[in-house]
């Protein structure tokens, strides 16, 4: 036995019961309402050729992603996000309906990381894609969206924090930093280790008011009046048309009744390099981790031969089931757990019994071990069944129905809600 | 643009929205009946240590598996089944919930095969185990349930074939065969090779009586009659237990009320070689190929050092897609979609309208693109938009509803189900 492996992989892991029917139903409930916006689903398939994530300056870095080679020597890689895929499908496929797409996907993604908690090499991503917009209106949907899908599932405690590319880069291009310290203090945004920040400032040789200048980048955090501070900092084309962006994304996020999650943050960078405009990042309030993430991506189609503006976010599942989790907030109704135990004679009966309780909506368990009485309600105490049947005595006559400590004989027939008329 | 793959790796595809609708929708509907009859859904890793798979003698071939290492040097593989995982996963972590365990699942899996019609690298299964009940009424239910799932999807020309490893395995044992001989007879009975079973049986140099008895092998077919005629062809203790193991298996398959779609076929055998009795392969009527696929498997949970008699079914998804669309089975109801387009003055109610719309069950998408009333006209037109409603003129005033060629103003309030109250 000691080379048959009983554990899974590292960072990946099983889902128990429990664990797996609450993860299906939180990804039913997020279906269901990305298609009540009118975005449709597409999957793609688990890999890829490398060459789509090499093309499109994907966010997982080059070791992050789980290659492996094909039968016909091609080099693929497994997922590390969605929204490439969907890129590479849409200008591909797609080119001939109607635009705006709206897109949405659930499933697996792999990367490469250290496992920590909340840090799985393989998760889920629920997300949107709005393809063929480019205008502030679309940002907000798709961070409507969003930020409604939360509320629906229930969490309460969460904030959406939207920069700009255009302005954080903006800012940092206008220091006149040395190559080397503007990628590192990108670098560091990206990672949010603001005392990194000050190290690579310290080494930078940059001017105090540069230095100055990039700290300011790391407080721009708020409401609607972080824009005008933000307006002082940098005046160039690149950042006030940034701001103006950003202005008019948080009306649009006020028309859709969801500002008031929102907040500002111009010192926000993301790892992908294909982010153009707006940007986000959903957090647990309490815990400060990452519930979803995204932005818009106006040059990433282009790459596939398909020039078409898009914005898009992804929920991380694995992480709402967490924040769900410990918000305490309770699952969906159990429906109702019926037991049959039957004689050999009384066998047929117990399976066509079974038959319309399940079309009445109960969840309903036939015994195929031979259960004597006592197993069979021991078991169904510990499986919480809410009623057993034992199907004794004469065919056709009375069953017995057990339900706690209570135990009476019915009819077969009592066991249905309508009386068993029409069922 | 040259190096940029804009195709997906051989046998793998995109799904674009009509076909992930559909697949969606099925596999729901599965979860749905699975659950019906007490089966808990558990989710394992895309990958396991491919010892699991070498120690388990899974289906596939080793040259089947896709290989990849990861990054503590460990040799990983996609998984080209789920019932294996699965074992793993019940022998380690859920030895102490009460038997029988009712497991299923719905994920991909992944094989190197010839990419055919409905030969994909990477399909999705959706299956059941009952794990801890070694008797035969645990095979006839995860073949009614199974039975009852391709019903309740709205397909009807389907047969479920039930053969019995130990009765074809103990009849070929029987013959005085050479080990080459016999391994060869196996393969071609697997692959349902009847012409090169016949060139094996010539080559072989097996007796007359021998090579008739393996072609009767491949005639036993049919209801229960097939029966006395193979216990006329071989007298074993084990057929013998073989063969009135298959006949109660057939009464509780009656008492299941779905012997109607099962026949007996005791010439089959299976590619994977943890299987122990019942074996099942189910086919469309028309044409024959796979739609799902099982059977008994006592030994392979003791390969992970948890000794536990089980059996269990997998649906091929794509394959019943396929099976559906080609039997003409209509797809569920669409919701009605609705498309809301507003002046900017209006905004904010077109958006609270959605919100509200949304919740009385409809799709609802706003322009994001600034349409004038032809261009959303035409967007709506192709969208198949069942509705569209124009935000012109006045903030709180009429708003212009669209529905074909019929155009009318009518009160906001008048787009919802109630006139609006209570929404």
């Amino acid at each position: 036995m000691s080379d048959v492996r009983l554990h899974t992989p590292r960072g990946v892991r099983d889902l128990l019961p429990s664990a797996a029917r609450r993860k299906g139903a939180l990804e039913q409930r997020l279906a269901s309402h990305f298609s009540a916006w009118g975005y449709d689903p597409v999957v793609t398939p688990t890999f890829e050729f490398m060459d789509v994530f090499d093309a499109a300056g994907t966010a997982p870095s080059a070791e992050q992603l789980y290659r492996l080679v094909d039968r016909e020597g091609q080099v693929l890689a497994l997922r590390p996000e969605m929204t490439v895929p969907i890129a590479r499908l849409v200008a591909s496929r797609m080119k001939e309906h109607p635009a705006p797409l709206r897109l949405y996907y659930i499933g697996s993604v792999f990367r490469y990381d250290e496992p920590q908690s909340g840090r799985l090499r393989e998760f889920t991503q629920a997300g949107l894609e709005l393809i063929g917009a480019s205008g502030p209106a679309a940002d907000a949907e798709v961070i409507a969206v969003t930020i409604e899908a939360m509320m629906a599932l229930g969490l309460r405690d969460f904030r959406v924090d939207v920069g700009h590319v255009g302005f954080t880069a903006g800012v940092i291009d206008s220091l006149g930093l040395s190559v080397k310290a503007a990628t590192a203090v990108r670098h560091m945004l990206r990672e949010q280790d603001y005392v990194g920040l000050t190290g690579v400032l310290e080494q930078s040789g940059a001017s105090t008011e540069a230095k100055e200048t990039v700290k300011a980048l790391t407080r721009l955090r708020g409401g609607a009046g972080v824009l005008d501070e933000a307006s002082r900092l940098a005046r160039s084309e690149q950042t006030e048309r940034a701001l103006e962006n950003v202005s008019v994304v948080m009306r649009h996020l006020e028309d859709q009744g969801v500002a008031g999650w929102v907040r500002i943050d111009l010192g926000m960078l993301k790892q992908a390099d294909y982010y153009t405009g707006i940007i986000v990042e959903g957090y647990t309030s309490e815990m400060g981790y990452g519930l979803c993430s995204g932005g818009r991506y106006d040059h990433l189609l282009e790459r596939f031969g398909y020039p078409a503006p898009a914005t898009g976010l992804a929920l991380g599942v694995e992480r709402l089931l967490l924040a769900l989790e410990r918000a305490g907030v309770p699952n969906g109704d159990e429906p109702e757990r019926i037991f049959l135990v039957s004689e050999p004679a009384r066998h047929r009966e117990a399976c066509s019994t079974a038959w319309r309780l399940r079309r009445q909506g109960y969840v309903v368990e036939v015994d195929v071990l031979g259960m004597e009485e006592d197993a069979a309600l021991a078991y169904a105490r510990r499986k919480g069944m809410h009623r057993t049947v034992l199907f004794t005595g004469a065919p056709q006559g009375p069953v017995e129905l057990v339900e706690g400590e209570r135990r009476r004989h019915v009819a077969p027939d009592d066991l249905f809600e309508n009386g068993g008329r029409g069922a």
